[in-house]
């Protein structure tokens, strides 16, 4: 077959291809965005003071993390001779970061240009609006992929072609962790952030001094604008960039440690995700050419990519796999015919489709448990917190069960090589997702703008619709990145395992090591990396507390010192808010972020290989429960005030909807801070493992 | 040596006579509580309204309880084929079952006796009343850990003389799962009583009527009192019996099965239980004749019980196990001398103390964490919120970190022994710990009957330097009850493999699943246990904030159809809300009671045994994390409310206490029902696991 020797000799660059295709479509998305207006001259002013907040933030956590990956960087180069002798990892790792330095800058870029268009285009109508805000997400969600894409299949051509396959394939880990710790930075900071601006304003602003949302006499306003910006979309577009690189990279090494010689085995995650570039680009332009509910429209939109996907991944993997793949460790190797793995690739865009459905379950005000929270919030703030406490752990079950039934189905057609097809499919879909994702803050900018540019009411109710729908997006796409996030750190688990027995056999013969539960060692291992996510959201929560409590103090003491800001004759000073949220922010996100980083290498020197091996899967366990329990109740705690605010229960200034902002304040951090950001926690613990198994090898065989 | 011989041969007996000095203690204890006076006729009205709301609850849950009891002693008859010959198991779990009810119900009956006593001693003078609350509760204390040692020891005698020492063993599992189940009912019961009827009180009273707690014009504070008696205490005495039980149980089993056929491994659990009644004894004592500042004496008192047992565990360890003591499942098995074996119960006993420690430290008013969200209840209730939950996620760091240490250093010296032996002493403390948490409640409603019978305000100061010692005790003992259910439930797994290693080998050969990581079957068993907490709590958090609804909407119409209420003209109908409670608690405590039951028998009967065994580590993995956060947050939100109430940050009624008020709210459920809960639950998935191996035998040798 030609398509067969085609796909093998060129398959990576042809998926290469389709991200550039995938790059240039962004380009002209984002020229599309620059030739709209930019409304009035208030509206540009507003929208160039979040736009400088957003820069000067980013600038200042650019030049920290840096510092800090720089670091890093000293440490592979001293430990180099350790694993590698060309520092190819280290190159690794400074590529790594700096694509997901450059996803995140350049999507909170494209987001700051579109969110005043999106308002202008408000004035026009719906659809206008519609389409400008997810025209700026999907810029994010091309460029995401695209850019993870190609980092990941140009450096393996080209470490490839001077050291060889197998070695390129080894200093991939170095790309994984540099974009791994870069994300966790991102995410925390941004995090921190946005939510301690956002609480900090609502806290004052709505509960002590009837402010609404973005009124412009609020000091903290332009904080909380520039929060949604260096939050949702900085941080998310680094965490998602992640999220691909680290699974398609840990395809691509368990493919060459299962399948061995078998190249279509590295091959094939390239093409799956080369494939579901053309996909995205069919939803974004149904979404563009189609009218409707913005909802609805969004929901087909994934749906049609997925569909693209799903029909065009069958001849891929019929071409890659012509006969039967043998996949395996340890002979006798399980046989696949190519319908197994192609039902593996499926598994994992069925994933996407349900955990996009579940979630929405639980957070949307169409179903029940988001009406339950504001029910509760009848009988007072302490109800309204309980049920929401409630609603995140329930939400947590089918979540996992169907993740269950994932690493059930596709090891059965697969083998662990069958799981990582499975987790890549799924992240295939990231560049709809994102555009779904991005699009969020962009609207809640766009609102913010409207108000405080004191544009026409209907313009507000536009804006106001679109936000709703964009924060029902935000919970589903967590959902999605958190359940990608916990299979892909199983492939991880897998590759650590496989790394390790490799390593070890060429040093001292056959790996004998179990991780068996009956060993006190892996359980005490599930203990300490059961803990990890607990502690770091405990210390992020913490973080996003106190920057709010210092933003409130400032806010007090303005409005005390100036009392004509409240009625509107002075204006508040904006820039000191957005100066100590970001001094917070960078500050407070360096304890919780480099934790886990001292965690695993203390673990690993001092406890050995099986220690952490259980601590690899405990973060997972406790990490994909934490973190779906806290990204549901926060959505459900802010659309169940939404919902309130609707006209329920009271509506707007009754009891009841003051104890739904509580909820939705405890659940800022929840959502935006804490929760995501066990995403990239887990991956860099596992891939830290990874990479530290060459420098512990010797003491770990000289205790055994 | 003579005290060997007499301790091989007589040792189980010799500890039932200790357990017996305990029981005769506890009447002598009775005795002086009886002649007490119990306070003026009003006093006496209050205390007899409480009693027989409390009767009533229990009656009916007895009723409700015994019917699904009996359910499962008909299917354990009907299964009984698979397993038994005998049906001795089934007997067994009705001496379970029996003895855990009666635990519960004595407990409460003694706290009803005391707290009205407390409450006239207390017009005396302060060590007068904590004499009082103190011996009430010191009664359940030895009563539960004699209760559980007769139970146990006499069973296994009987049993042992009837059909063998080997199938008593055996039938023991049936004696852990009915006290199990039964605690499982009663905490969850109890627990969901106390807090409906609580947060229910103070949602209208504290928050919208501005009424104190206790406050006789609250239709909800007879049903307020009656819930710290039939949950703080009837449950609480239930849990605690249980987990005793079932600890003596599984190092017995663990024993017999890794110590073969040396009857030294079945008597020294025995052995290290009855020295403890002994130390229990002298903890009392020091209570009841040393006079000064409560908290110290308390502490100083545990302290002397675990000197006493310190002591003599050494001269009953060095002549059970003379020599050395071999260890293991399979040869070659490790050798333990005496030193190493003492050591481990060293362990259990320094646990005990590390514990204390830690949980005093982030849960009492002296201590940064506490002082931290009284400090963030001035910036609002989500300050407050999210300062709570951060610190319960903290707190679980330096215990799980200890539970490490201790899995570690009392493997070492014992194997899996010696871990089981670390329990076994840990949880032989629990006659002098029981003490203190019982003495909470009844100090707790010494207050409340104070309050409503109009006693001089020296007395209400009194019983609240009590109370707030007891929040302390209650919130020390809670972690202790879970560190050592976390450590007991790890025994049990290890029970559980040995258990299907030897039915395996019987039918079928060697025996070879390995509980690998690496197996997706595994992770699946601890995706879907650690998802067991998470959902578990969640109904019982639902439970309590719908039944607290419910007791708000009957608490307002009352002070709207009789507005003399609130004016004192009036009195409350206070058998309506203690109805709604019951009828509440009873119904509501079914489906999270029932569902760790299903899901086991249904992965057992769906997936299999190593599924089946990733899910008991899944759960007590996450279980332990959960339960620690829970109880940490709630005891710290408390304590952060009283030390407001004590003047700091604006004190009583200022903005910080209403938010203050809040959190105290929701940790209600937190520390009062979920999370304790945790505790029984955890067990009685493992026990059930065990039990039901004969069953599917034949089911899971036919996959393999």
């Amino acid at each position: 077959m030609v398509l067969a020797e085609i796909l093998l000799n060129h398959g990576i660059l042809l998926s290469l291809l389709c991200a550039l295709i995938g790059l240039v479509f962004a380009g002209l998305l984002i020229r599309g965005i620059l030739a709209a207006s930019p409304g009035n001259e208030r509206m540009r002013q507003i929208a160039a003071a979040i736009e400088e907040g957003a820069k000067a933030y980013l600038r200042r956590q650019v030049i920290t993390i840096s510092g800090i990956a720089a670091v890093i960087f000293v440490l592979l180069l001293v430990f180099k001779d350790h694993f590698l002798q060309d520092g190819a990892a280290s190159i690794g790792f400074l590529v790594g970061a700096a694509c997901s330095l450059a996803a995140g800058f350049i999507g909170m870029r494209i987001a700051v240009l579109a969110n005043t268009r999106t308002a202008q285009a408000a004035t026009r109508d719906r659809h206008s609006a519609l389409k400008a805000a997810f025209n700026g997400g999907a810029v994010t969600g091309l460029l995401v992929v695209g850019l993870a894409l190609l980092a990941v299949g140009v450096f393996y051509l080209v470490a490839g072609r001077i050291m060889g396959s197998a070695q390129a394939i080894k200093s991939l880990v170095g790309l994984a962790l540099g974009s791994s710790l870069i994300s966790v930075f991102a995410r925390l900071g941004g995090g921190i952030y946005t939510k301690a601006a956002d609480v900090g304003a609502d806290l004052v602003g709505k509960i002590e001094s009837n402010l609404d949302e973005d009124d412009p006499r609020n000091p903290a306003t332009i904080a909380d604008n520039v929060g949604d910006n260096v939050g949702d979309c900085a941080g998310m577009a680094a965490d998602v960039f992640e999220t691909y690189a680290v699974s398609l990279i840990g395809t691509v090494l368990l493919g060459s440690l299962t399948l061995d010689g078998n190249a279509a085995a590295i091959v094939f995650p390239f093409v799956l995700g080369g494939i579901s570039v053309i996909g995205a680009i069919v939803g974004i332009l149904y979404v563009n050419l189609r009218q409707g509910r913005p909802g609805a429209i969004l929901m087909e939109a994934v749906a049609a990519s997925g569909l693209v996907s799903a029909v065009l991944f069958w001849p891929a993997t019929k071409a890659l796999f012509p006969s039967i793949a043998e996949t395996g460790i340890i002979p006798p190797f399980k046989t696949h015919p190519p319908e197994h793995l192609y039902i593996a690739a499926l598994v994992g865009l069925v994933m996407t489709g349900v955990v996009v459905l579940i979630t929405n379950y639980y957070t949307s005000t169409s179903f029940a448990p988001v009406r339950r929270i504001a029910k509760a919030s009848e009988t007072g703030h302490a109800t309204n917190i309980i049920a929401g406490l409630a609603l995140g752990q329930h939400a947590t079950a089918l979540p996992v069960g169907f993740i269950g039934i994932a690493i059930l189905l596709s090891f059965h057609f697969g083998g662990l090589y069958g799981i990582a097809v499975a987790v890549m499919s799924m992240l295939s879909m990231a560049g709809i997702v994102i555009s779904l994702d991005a699009f969020g803050p962009i609207t809640d900018n766009a609102g913010g703008i409207a108000v405080m540019a004191e544009l026409p009411k209907e313009v507000r109710a536009i804006t106001d619709e679109l936000d709703a729908v964009g924060n029902t997006m935000k919970a589903v796409t967590k959902g999605y990145a958190i359940a990608s996030a916990g299979l892909a750190a199983l492939v991880l688990f897998g590759s650590y395992v496989e790394e390790l027995r490799s390593h070890w056999a060429a040093a001292a013969g056959p790996f004998k090591i179990e991780f068996s539960l009956q060993d006190p060692n892996v359980v005490i291992g599930l203990f300490i990396g059961g803990l990890l996510p607990f502690i770091f959201t405990a210390f992020s929560m913490d973080a996003v507390g106190q920057a709010a409590g210092a933003v409130v103090e400032e806010v007090r003491r303005q409005l005390k010192l100036k009392p004509g800001i409240l009625l509107g004759t002075d204006t508040p000073d904006y820039g000191v808010c957005v100066d100590i949220v970001t001094r917070a922010a960078l500050r407070k996100m360096i304890v919780p972020a480099l934790l886990p980083l001292v965690v695993v290498v203390f673990v690993a020197a001092v406890l050995g290989p099986i220690v952490l091996g259980g601590l690899l899967v405990g973060t997972i366990v406790t990490g994909l429960f934490v973190a779906i329990a806290m990204t549901s109740s926060g959505g459900a705690w802010d659309n169940a005030k939404k919902y309130i605010e609707e006209g329920h229960y009271g509506g707007k200034g009754s009891p009841a909807h003051q104890a739904a902002v509580t909820g939705d304040t405890v659940g800022d951090p929840y959502k935006d801070t804490a929760g995501p950001a066990i995403n990239p926690m887990i991956k860099v613990v596992n891939i830290l493992a990874i990479l530290i198994i060459p420098i512990f090898l010797k003491l770990w065989l000289a205790q055994h």
